[in-house]
């Protein structure tokens, strides 16, 4: 990824009211891939203190959108088509973190796969929790 | 539905923090179906002002949940095994207003199809802009 | 539905070798919705005589295909971006009958609901046995 | 896996119509992970000779179904509760291939990833077509 394409992103990613609101922060980009934590705040959670569904598919939305802008050289836009989350283990852990891969990344129609895991705050004791497949559309 | 499980929906939606937080409100609920409202706050939104996807996953994800709540005569809890969401307009409205229908509740799956449109105020000028299929899960 | 566009549809229907192959008949066509009736055979079912989900998955696939084509004017052509299915009940019955619906015909992007059913020779008995979101990209 | 776990796949495996009538092949199984190989038959293609969508469907579910079953001990049975198809590339090549992971086997959902390939018929020149998520529910 070239340094001007990474200052796109991290200054896209420093713009949002959402993810400043999350307390959110940017472990890791690459050329089709994102990485991005969340720390628990009460309104995350439901029942036993386990991260809602709400947030994990917000995160997943998120890190996806990101993942696709990745993909391509030039500072394009995109919108999510669709997204698709499954939930595998109950999401009890102090932090979300998201890893996403780009699977294709076409000239119109980019396709993500989203694995979400609970990690502590240095980034150990993975467990992943939630699985996803999403559909971006480029802008241009 | 009866007037006491209509109370238990009640109480647990007043319960939420995160509803709480989202102001939303309970437009109606009756055996298999859910409506719930939520209005515009900033960090709801991406470019333009219009509800971003992580907010209507959110909505998705919750109003799902209480349809499927809704379906079952005792007080039981469900898990989100999986939501999938078509994004097929921008969010430009005021408000969220789901509507979620129970097609098919069984002893262990409920699925259910979530339409998320944007409305005013006084729920008129209704867009539609997500449909949804979710699959939640019955624990006793 | 204009008299041309419906010869178009009829004719593509005709052509298909995997239509042919499931014997499957056209039952209504109309600007944005599609409906396709399969008789059952043995290679179509798992125990029990019920059909399999990979039948039931290609009628999604095919009805979603032609009811995004019943969507547009022109002699277009779409592909399929990706397809969701939830299986809802024992698919019993000596017929599977599709209900496809268009959700969103935009210029590049088509979102469509489809409802599988069995029913009888004549189309009585019908009963609901799975439900889709399908996305398909219109190629001009 | 234990012999008698494969051989109860393999027995499973030769007794289905469905996959007689694919001439499939069961090119590898183990907990958790399965292979198959379908050649290309005229009925399974559209335009351009590609694999038609309902061709690679139908791979996905069966595949993922003895995915599921792999992960358990015993003889036990699936029925697929949900399955979400991206198609990647145009699926031009000889063979299907399909390589099923189980991403969480629980004591009732099994949840798997399952990716499709078009290969030689001596499995090389692997290319990418789908992608895919499936949520099984197991019935004792």
């Amino acid at each position: 990824m070239t340094p001007e394409k990474r200052k796109l992103i991290e200054e896209s990613f420093n713009r949002s009211e959402t993810l400043k609101f999350y307390n959110a922060s940017l472990i890791e980009s690459k050329t089709g891939f994102i990485s991005i934590k969340i720390p628990k705040q009460s309104l995350m959670t439901r029942k036993h203190g386990m991260f809602n569904g709400a947030t994990i598919s917000s995160l997943v939305d998120v890190s996806s959108g990101y993942a696709a802008v990745s993909n391509y050289e030039d500072d394009c836009y995109v919108v999510t088509v669709e997204l698709k989350v499954n939930f595998l283990n109950a999401a009890l852990g102090d932090n979300l973190l998201s890893k996403s891969y780009v699977v294709k990344g076409g000239k119109k129609i980019c396709v993500i796969r989203t694995e979400i895991f609970t990690v502590n705050d240095d980034l150990t004791n993975e467990k992943h929790v939630a699985t996803s497949l999403v559909t971006m559309m480029r802008i241009k």
